[in-house]
C-alpha cells in the first residue's frame, strides 16, 4: 500500500436519466467527480491510500462531496472548507448517434478562489509516495496553476514520483495557455497522461487510433521531456454508445494494449481510471505490457459503472482485462 | 420561423420501465405524444412556430397533455376542451429478440367524438405557411376525418402548403378504406411522407431497405399524384434494439440519405421526427439532399430520446448527421 | 383574463427526497421556481395571462427554466438568453423538529449580471394590466435593482397598476439597504405584500400571530405609504411539518381570514401562491373578505403541492378555503 | 375458510406520486382494484378463499388485473376474458387542505359491456358460502344491473348468505335510479353495508359522525328491510390528511366501534376493507361487538397501506384495533 | 392443459440499478427467483397448470415469495411454511466488460433445513403429468437431496414423466459429489438438461459453441442413461452484454436450433426459459426441431425480461423466433 | 475531539417505500445499521472520532456496509472481515395505527460467528478515551458475549469510560440471560443508558412516561451499580407517526428534558442518537440539564432523518432543541 496525493476540483455531477434530456428532466442523480478525485478513488479500490487535497465550501454540499470521497476510503482530512460555492456540472449521457453534452458551472467555485497558501501541502505530501495532477487544475485560474506548481515543487524536493494527465480541456483556457503551461510544469514530471487525440497540444500530430503512430509519440514525448514514462489512452468513438479502447505505455521501449471494446453506460471518469490504474502499475513493479492493458481495461471498465469515480479491485480489472465475462456465482 | 399547424389527436403514452412487461409492471410513465404532435413538438425544436389543433378532455388529465405540449413551445390556444375522455395507449418497448408492443385504447375519445364544426379552423390557419396532416386522423372516424378533409380545403384556399404523412394503421381501419381516404386526400397535398413498406396501400410494391426502388417509387408517386415532394423513411430492423435507418426525398429528382445506425432507446416517434426535419427542410429552403440527411438524422436521433416526442435543436440533429458522436463539453 | 407583468430570477431548486439530508442525497429532483416566477405560474392557474421577464443562460438548463414556465402556460417570449450561468439553490425540505435548509447558489447568475437595458421594457409591459414584483429582484444587485426601478417607472407611466412583495433576505443583503431601498420604491407601488413578522424593516413592530396586531399594522402601512392595499401573510409555525397560516388584507378597512392548519408538504412558494391569489382577487373585484381568505387558502394550498410553484384554478382553492377535504370523485 | 364470491370491475388506477398533481405528473403508479375486488383481496389476506367474478380485456392490461389479485391469493379462475377495455381511473391523492381527486374512465370497459350471459354463474356459486356485491355494479348499465340481479337469486336459491355495500356513485347514476334499484335488490340481502352519510338514498337522513343517530338509523333499516344486520362506516373527515373513523353494527342489537384516528396514506379501498372485515367476523362468529370494532380498524389499517386493495392479516388488524402502535420486532 | 410438479427453493434476489454496483447501492430491486419456480413460472405463462413445492418461512418474506409465484398463476398450495430463514442473493448484473456477480446467502434457509417428510409428496403428484427438477436442490445439502430422491421415486411410480436440469454450481457443491449425485438420479429421468459447457460433470468433454460435437454429446448421453430426450443449451458469452444463444435437442435423432444475438437486459433465468419452453414443447408434441427453436428462442427471449422468472405466452416466443422484431400495434 | 470505540454488528437494512408492504414491495431502500454503528456515525457528526470494531464478510455486501460507516466518516480500520454472511433485517415503516415491523435476518452472521480473539482490540483501544457498547452484542452468542467483556475490561484498565445502552430484545435472548449478562458487566460500566419501559430487566419496575418516576429509578440505578451516571429514553407512543419523546439524566442529581412531539419518518435508530447525543454532551462538558436536552432533541431528529443512522452536526440538534423549525435559508 502506497501513499498517493490527488490534488484537484471535487464536481457535483447533476444528469438526468437515461434517454432523458437536460431541457426536460425532472429527476438529476447527484455523483461527485473531478478528475483527480477520480484518479483518489480508483487508486483506493486498487489498495493504495489515497490522500485528495482540495477545497470545498462550509455547506451541506461541501459535507455531501466529502462524504462521496470517504465513502470509497480516500482520505479527506486534508481537504479545506471555505466560504464559497460547490463547483458542479450538468450532465447529459450520449446515445449512439447523439452525443454526450456536458455543462459546466464551475466558475468562482471555493476551488478556483482557494489560494495555495490555504493548503497544508507540506503536511499532506509528508510520506507519501506519489503526487498526481491533472492539466485541468491549472486551467482554472491562476491560483489553481499556483497549487500547481507548489505540489510539484515541493513533491519532487521529498523525493516522490509525480504523475500529470493533461486532460487540456478547450472550454477552460486557451490552447497556447495550456502548451505554455504544460512546457513549464513538465520538467518535474515523471509520468505524462495524455490522450492519442490530445497530443497537439505539445506540438506533436495527434495520433488517433494508429496504435504505431501513438507509440511513435510516446516514444518522442519520453525523449523530449525527459519523462520516465509516457502513457497515452486510445478511444475509437464508433457512437456514442459503443467505444473501442486501448492504451499505449512507453517507459523506454513501447507497449500496447489490445482493443476493448464497450457498450458505454458512463463514459466520464474513463481517463481518470486509465491513469490511476497505470500508477497502480507503475508503484507495484508491473511490467509494461501488464501496465498498459491493465489501465486500457480499466478505462473499458469505467464506462460500464455509473457515476465518475469507480471504486472496484485490481482483482476485477484483471478479470476483465482476461475477457472473462461470464457471470460470477 | 414560419407557422406550421399540426391537427391530430394527443395521447397518454403509460409506459413500464425497460425490461419490464405490462403485464406485471406496478410504475408507468406517463407521457404524451401523437403522430401530429410529435410533430409540432420537433418543429418548435427547429425553431418554427409550431401550432397545434386538437380536441382535450376537460380535466386535469386534458390538463396534462395540453402542459405537455406548452413545456416545449407548442401553441394549444386553439386546443379544444370537450367533455369525452382521453385517448390514450400502453406501450412496452422491445429489446433484441422482444418486439416492442402497443395496446392502444383511445376509441371514443374526446378528439374522436368532437364534430369538426367544433375547431376554429379559419383562425387556427390564418397567417400559417404550411399545414401538417397524417393518415391516422381520418383513420379515427367520420368526424376526425371531415375535420381533416376541411382542414385540407381550407389550408389550399388560403395559400398553405401541406404534407400528409401516410401513417397507415392496420389496427384502425381497413386497406380499402384508408386507400380510398388517401386517394381522395392527395390532390390538395403538396408533401407526402410515407414508409418505403407502406408504399402498397397507395398501389406500388413496397420497396423495403432497397435505397434505388425507394428512389424509383417515390418517383412514381411524385407523378401519378402530381406531389412537389414525396419522402420515405426506410427501416432496417436488425432487432427490436438496433435498426438502421435512411430516408429517401424526390422533389423533381431523387435524393438518398446516409444509413445511420441505433441502439434503440425509444422508437416511438421516429417517423414523426423525420416528418418533422423534412418539413423544416422544405420551409426554410434546404437543398434535397441537405433535407433527406437532416430528416434520416432526425428519425435516428429520436431513437435515443425518451418520449414520444423530442425537442431539440437543428444544430443538433446536423451534428448527429456528421457524425459527431464524442461528449460535447 | 387580465395581462400581468412578473419580473425576476427563475432558480433551479435542487432537493433530495423526503427525509434525505443534502449531505448524503444521492438523487435529487429538479424544479424551477423563483418568487415572481411563482406568482406568474399561480397567475396562469387561476385564469390570467401572465408574463415574465426575466434573463436566462443560453444553454440547457436555461432552456430546461424556460420549459418549465411554459408548461404551466407563463408567456416566456420577453425572457433574454445571454452568457451566463444559470442560478440555482440546494433545498433540504423540514420535518417536525428539524428545520428546512436552503443554501442558495445564486451569484454572478445570468439574471443577476444582466444590465436593466437588455430588456425590453416597453414591449413587454404594452397592454399589461399589473406589475408584479419583489424585495429579491434589488437585493440581487445593482442591475437588478435599476430593472426593478425602471419598471416600476415605466408602468406608472402607463398606467398600470403596481405590487411589491417585499420578501426581505437577510442572506442577500443588509436591513438598512433593504429598508432605503423599499422606501425609495414604494411611492410607485399600489399593493404591498409582506409577512407579518417581517414588518419591521419598514419601521413597524413585527406583528406576529397576533390577527388584531396585523390589521393595525397593515392600516398603519397604508396610510403612512399612501397605498391602495396592504395584504400580510401570518405564519404560526408549531413545527416544520405543521403550521398555521392566515392572511390579513386592508384596502380602507381591514379583513382578516380565518387561520388554515397545514400539514406541509412542500413550504417554498406559500408566499408566493398568497401574492398571486391576492392580485387575482384584486384584479377580478373579489370583496376584501374574499380576496384575503383566498390568498390565505392559497398559501395554505401550496403547502401540499410538491415545487416551488403551483398551477391550479381558483375554484380548487374556492373549494378549499370552504374546508372541502373529501375526495371529489 | 369459508368460500365468498364478489362480483364486480377491476379498474386499472393510476396515481401520482405524493404531493404531486395529475396535471402535471410524469410517472404514475399503476395498480389494480374496485370495491368488490378489494373486498376479495382483503378476505383472502384474512384466510377466506375468495372468488372474484369479473370481466376483462384480452390484452396485456388484463392479464395485468389478474395478475393482481392472484398475487394475493384470490381465485381468478371465473373471470372471463373478452374483447373491451381495461376500465380505468386516475387518483390525484388529497393532503391537508387539499382534497384527493379521481377522474374516471370506465364507461363502454369489458366488464361494463359484457352480458350477464357471459358468466359462469352457476359454476362460480358452487360451493361457496357467501356472496358480496356493491352498488356500483349496478350503477354500471343494464348489462351489468343484470348480473347483479341473477346472481342475488342464484346465490339465495343455493342458501348462500348475501351482503350488499351501497357505494352510491353520484358521478354514475342518479340518486332516483339508485334507489329504485337498492329497494328491488334489498329483499334478497343479509347484510347491509351503507356510509352513515349515505342513508338518505334509503330514504333516511344521513347520520353523519352521531354514532347513537346512526344505531338508531342502522335498527331502522334492519327491521324496514328485514336485514339479518346492518353495518355502516362513519368518517369525521377532519382534513385531506387526517380522518377519525368508527363503525356502526346492527344485529339486533347495537354495537359501536371506537374511533380510530388515521394519518392517511390512501384513502381509497377504505370502505371495502371495512365491509371485508365484517364479513369475515360474520362468517367466523364474532361476536357483534368485535365485529364492528374489527371492520372499523381494518377501514383505519387500510387508510396507511398503498394501494386499493389490502392484504393483510386478521391478527394485524385485531393489534391496530388494540392500539398497538409499537414497533414489533 | 398438463400438471407440471416443480420443486425448488424460492430465493428473493436483490439486485442494484443497471451500471451501480453491490458496494455501492443504496436502493434494491427486489424480485423472487430460483431455477425450478422460475420452470413453473413459466410454464403457466405457456398456459400449463404448474404446482410449486418448497419450504418458505412463516414471516413476511415468505409470503412476499408465494406472492410473487402466484401472481404469474403458479399454485403455491402445496409449500410448506416453517420456521427458518428466507434463502436469498445479491445479484451485480454486468455490462460489456464486466462480468455480472452473484453473491449468495442461502445456507440454512427454510428450504435447505426442511425434512423431506414436510412435504406432501404424494398430493402434490396426484393428477400431475410430470414433474421436473434441477440439480440445486440436491447440492443444498442432505435433507434436499432426499427430497429429489423421494420425489423422483414417487413420480415414477406414479406413472408421471420426469426432467432433471444438472444446473451444477461449483460454489454448492464439489464435482465429485454432484457427480455422485447425478448418476443416481438419472434412471428415473426421462430428459436430462444441461448446458453444453458443463458436460464433464457427466464425464463427457464439454461441447462449446460447436453444434456438432453438442449433437454428438447428446447422442452420448441417450444412449449411456437411457434417456427419452436429452436437451443442451448452447451459450457464445461475447460479452457481458451481448451473447449468442441456441440449443440442441436429441429424441433419437438430432434437432438443433439457429443461434438467437441478444443484448443482454437481465441474463439470470435464461436456462429456466429454456427448460420451460423445451417442457412445455414435449408434453404439446412439439416436432423435435420446433420444440428446440422454441426452447433455444425462450432462452434468448428471457434475456430481455426484467426478473428471475418471465411469465409470457407460447406465442410471443414463437413470434421472437421467427425473428419478428418489429412494434406490435 | 475525542476518540470514541464502538463495537457490534452492522446490519444491511431492507426497507420498502413509504405505505408499502414487505409482503408485497418490489423496491427496497438499501442502508446499513445496528446500534452501536449509529452510536459512531452520530458522534462522527458531532465531531468526535469514531472508530467502530466490527466483522464484516468479505464480499461485495461486506465492502457496502464499510462503505456506508466511512461515508460518515467513522474510522472502519479495525473491522475485520471474514468469511461469514452479511447480517440483515427487513423492516416495514409504521404508520399511525399500523405497528412497524422488523423481522430480523442476522443469525450466524459474520459478527455473531467471529471469535473474540479476532479482534484486535488493544490497537482499537489505543488512544482512545470511551468506550460504548450495547445490550445487543452480547445477545448475539458466547462469541459477542466475550468480546464485550474483554473490551469492557481491557477499556478499564486503560482508563477509558464506558457506557452501556441496554436495548434488551425479547427476540434475541430470554429475560433471565439478559438479566445475569448485565449484572455481570455493570460493575464495569461507567453510564448506563436504557429506556424508561425496560427497567424491569435490571429489577425495577417500568416508568413509563412518568418523568418522576423515571428520575426516581435513574437515581435508583445509580446507587445500586455505582454508576457515574444513568440516562433514560422516555417515548410516549401516541400513534406508529406520532410519538412525544423525552430523556432522563442522572448523574448525582437528576435532570429531565422538555417532551419532543415528532411526526415520525424513520423511527429506526432515535434510541442510539440519543446515546451518541449523551455521550457527546458527557465527554464535553455539558451541564446535566444541556445533556438531557441535547439527547432528548437528537432522538427526536433522528425520528425525522431516514435511515438507521444520523450523520448532523451538534448544532442543528441544538438549534432543534431550541424549537427553532422555520426554514434556514
Amino acid at each position: 500500500m502506497k501513499t498517493v496525493i490527488t490534488i484537484g476540483e471535487i464536481l457535483l455531477r447533476l444528469s438526468p436519466k437515461e434517454g432523458r434530456l437536460l431541457s426536460s428532466a425532472e429527476e438529476l442523480s447527484a455523483v461527485f467527480g473531478g478528475s483527480e478525485a477520480n484518479v483518489a478513488v480508483a487508486l483506493s479500490g486498487f489498495g493504495e491510500r489515497a490522500v485528495h487535497l482540495s477545497a470545498l465550501p462550509k455547506n451541506p454540499m461541501g459535507q455531501a462531496a466529502e462524504n462521496a470521497l470517504r465513502k470509497y476510503g480516500v482520505d479527506t482530512s486534508r481537504i479545506v472548507r471555505t466560504e464559497g460555492r460547490m463547483g458542479l456540472y450538468f450532465c447529459e449521457g450520449g446515445a449512439s448517434v447523439r452525443a454526450g453534452r456536458v455543462v459546466y458551472d464551475r466558475a468562482r467555485s471555493a476551488f478556483a478562489e482557494a489560494p495555495a497558501s490555504l493548503y497544508p501541502l507540506p503536511a499532506a505530501l509528508e510520506g507519501a509516495t506519489h503526487l498526481h495532477l491533472s492539466g485541468i487544475t491549472p486551467a482554472l485560474g491562476k491560483k489553481a496553476e499556483e497549487l500547481t506548481r507548489l505540489a510539484l515543487l515541493e513533491a519532487k524536493e521529498r523525493g516522490l514520483t509525480t504523475s500529470l494527465d493533461l486532460n487540456f480541456r478547450r472550454d477552460l483556457w486557451s490552447e497556447s495557455k495550456a502548451k505554455a503551461c504544460f512546457l513549464s510544469l513538465l520538467p518535474e514530471v515523471d509520468i505524462l497522461i495524455a490522450s492519442s487525440d490530445g497530443l497537439n497540444i505539445l506540438g506533436l500530430e495527434n495520433a488517433g487510433t494508429d496504435l504505431s503512430a501513438c507509440a511513435r509519440a510516446a516514444e518522442i514525448l519520453h525523449k523530449k521531456f525527459h519523462l520516465r514514462a509516457v502513457a497515452l489512452t486510445v478511444r475509437e468513438s464508433v457512437s456514442a454508445s459503443f467505444n473501442r479502447l486501448a492504451g499505449v505505455y512507453f517507459d523506454g521501449e513501447a507497449h500496447i494494449s489490445p482493443f476493448y471494446a464497450v457498450d458505454i453506460l458512463d463514459r466520464v471518469g474513463g481517463g481518470d481510471a486509465f491513469a490511476a490504474a497505470l500508477l497502480h502499475a507503475f508503484l507495484n513493479g508491473f511490467s509494461g505490457d501488464e501496465a498498459v492493458s491493465f489501465a486500457a481495461a480499466a478505462n473499458a471498465y469505467k464506462h460500464t459503472v455509473f457515476g465518475d469515480a469507480m471504486c472496484v479491485s485490481a482483482e476485477e480489472i484483471l478479470s476483465a482485462a482476461r475477457g472473462e465475462t461470464r457471470i460470477r456465482r
